[in-house]
């Protein structure tokens, strides 16, 4: 175990424009952020031999690097509407994020520094809310936010916006999938004005980003990441709230459903969750007694099965080969990788991460790879 | 462990006549009828011991002791409608009741003998059910009859009456809170006579007994004790299908509940079964997969605490006194009253039996007594 949220302690602004440079640039996500500072001892060494390892990773045409001018832009363009990016660490950088495996390198921060460092519980459910669903959020946030926790959801339509309006004298933080300057959906832009004086919005992309359908699994990741848990509000079969509670799962965050009729299409995704072991919520006590022990407990996580596995990019062409053969479109896992193509973790890695940065390499859930 | 379901292997006409007039005599239940027969060694020895026992335990008046001539007729008028008595083992006697600790010592049974042998599940819900709760209600006893089950309820109006309609040609049980001729509601007269048919019901009470408010959590306790799981499809907090529900936990039967919206009182009670741990269902496969690896195991039960546990009637008034100073309003246990008393057992267990057929005592879950 070791405390990830005072990895930086001492940023200086050279590195902090570094690190912006490395998270922006084509095919580096938190996760291969992290190997490339560890491997390289600094974001400004990773920069230098990005060309280098994506040429190696087959890429087609060389990924773009985002240059100190764009840095400087974007840091400049983030400070006159407010925002601040924060490195894991820093004081206002929410606690809870800053334990995720991989948190993001560079956070957009916007709104009231102690509504973002506050005990987060995140509400989410269905954008076509029933009258009875957007009542309900609206009763379990006030009375979560009278008991001194901060709301946190995405600023969808629906059960996400009850759950913020009802919370905006007590404290509630937007998750964006896009950029600062880039509300979705666009009507929310008064909700997310109203929420930024006591409350909090964040956003781990650039400014000016559009959020695409993609975005928004990766931006529920930080609703569940940024809580001691999620409480999921009407949801039908396959919805995006549920991705948000298996995220939730997989970062150990407590994992809350509301139940409603077997009749009701719009509750088939909660009472599935409660199968699963969900705990089931009819009132804000439901969820703060089960939150309540977890709240006094370090801010620690196990350190991340290759903290500590080294990477070489001694690799040879043949040996990318290899890997690559052992690669298409069905999900593999590292472990099977090194057993069938019978080389080092160190190197199956170390190619992977190149694949990667060729843009040709997509990471799943559980370690699992696919070419793309 | 022994096999309760073969206790009454070859039962004569004298001894089933016996053993009804001893249930059917004041102040004798299942429970102190079994005490009884298996201190005395029959029906005949306990019920000629009844007047003194009664006497001692300090009854106001005699109690009524059943006749022979009533116990005649009982058998007589009952078995004009096609009502047999039978006893625990009897090949008619539902089998997962006969493993009860205090099965009902002579059981009325009704309609068609496959029907009452082979596995059930119950039933149960509010009488003011909603229009989903009953639709759900009909669905979920439809799908369990067409797997093999044989719904079981207590022919109340709501989700009762829902489920046996359901279940008209697949088999049903009605469970009856008072004697077979007395029907209630009445209006369900014509739902007993078509699920007769195909199906059955029961009924521990005397033929021609008018159903109390108290004989309900009374006919409750067959219902679930019949089954091997019962299902709770709306119920309201503090309503009498949590009394259900608590039996079926206390009988290890299986507890499953129907979840929904925390905003509709109707699920107040099924919600909070389900954080109490009940199952939560939407479909009969919910119910039918966690039925099926009980289904293998063999109708046994422990043995019950005080089964070989003696009785000893050769108390004196002294220590009758102590106990009954012991006694009141506030329900307590048999082991402070051990304790308190500083009496065997064996003398406070027979001076509590002595009171309770005097009408002096009532017994509550849990081996708590009180005096009335």
């Amino acid at each position: 175990m070791h405390d990830r949220t005072q990895q930086t302690p001492h940023l200086t602004d050279a590195e902090r424009i570094d690190r912006l440079r490395l998270i922006r640039s084509d095919n580096v996500g938190p996760r291969t952020f992290n190997s490339l500072i560890r491997h390289f001892g600094s974001a400004r060494a990773a920069l230098e031999r990005l060309p280098d390892l994506a040429r190696r990773g087959g890429a087609a045409r060389s990924g773009r690097i985002c240059s100190e001018e764009e840095a400087r832009a974007e840091i400049a363009a983030s400070e006159k509407i407010g925002v601040a990016l924060v490195t894991p660490g820093e004081a206002a950088y929410p606690p809870r994020l800053a334990t995720l495996e991989d948190p993001p390198p560079l956070l957009g921060i916007r709104g009231n520094a102690d509504a973002l460092t506050r005990p987060m519980i995140a509400i989410v459910g269905s954008r076509n809310a029933s009258g009875a669903g957007l009542k309900f959020a609206g009763q379990l946030a006030r009375d979560l936010g009278d008991a001194g926790f901060v709301v946190i959801s995405g600023l969808a339509r629906g059960i996400d916006q009850a759950a913020h309006r009802a919370t905006i004298e007590s404290g509630t933080v937007a998750v964006l999938a896009g950029g600062h300057d880039r509300i979705y959906p666009p009507e929310h832009d008064d909700l997310l004005a109203a929420l930024l004086e006591r409350g909090g919005a964040i956003s781990e992309m650039p400014f000016g980003h559009v959020p695409r359908a993609r975005d928004f699994p990766r931006r529920n990741r930080l609703i569940s990441g940024a809580s001691l848990g999620v409480v999921v509000i009407e949801a039908a079969h396959r919805s995006g709230s549920l991705i948000t509670a298996r995220m939730a799962a997989e970062q150990g965050r407590e994992v809350f459903a509301v139940p409603g009729s077997p009749l009701d299409p719009r509750a088939a995704g909660t009472n599935e969750l409660i199968k699963q072991g969900a705990a089931l919520v009819t009132e804000a006590s439901d969820v703060i007694n089960a939150i309540a022990p977890i709240m006094g407990r370090p801010l620690m996580l196990e350190a991340r099965e290759d903290d500590d596995e080294p990477l070489d990019f001694d690799t040879d062409p043949d040996q990318r080969e290899r890997i690559v053969a052992l690669l298409g479109p069905s999900p593999v896992s590292l472990d099977d990788l090194i057993r069938m193509s019978g080389l080092s973790a160190t190197l199956v890695r170390s190619v992977l991460l190149e694949l990667e940065l060729a843009g040709r390499l997509e990471r799943h859930g559980g370690g699992l790879v696919t070419l793309v």
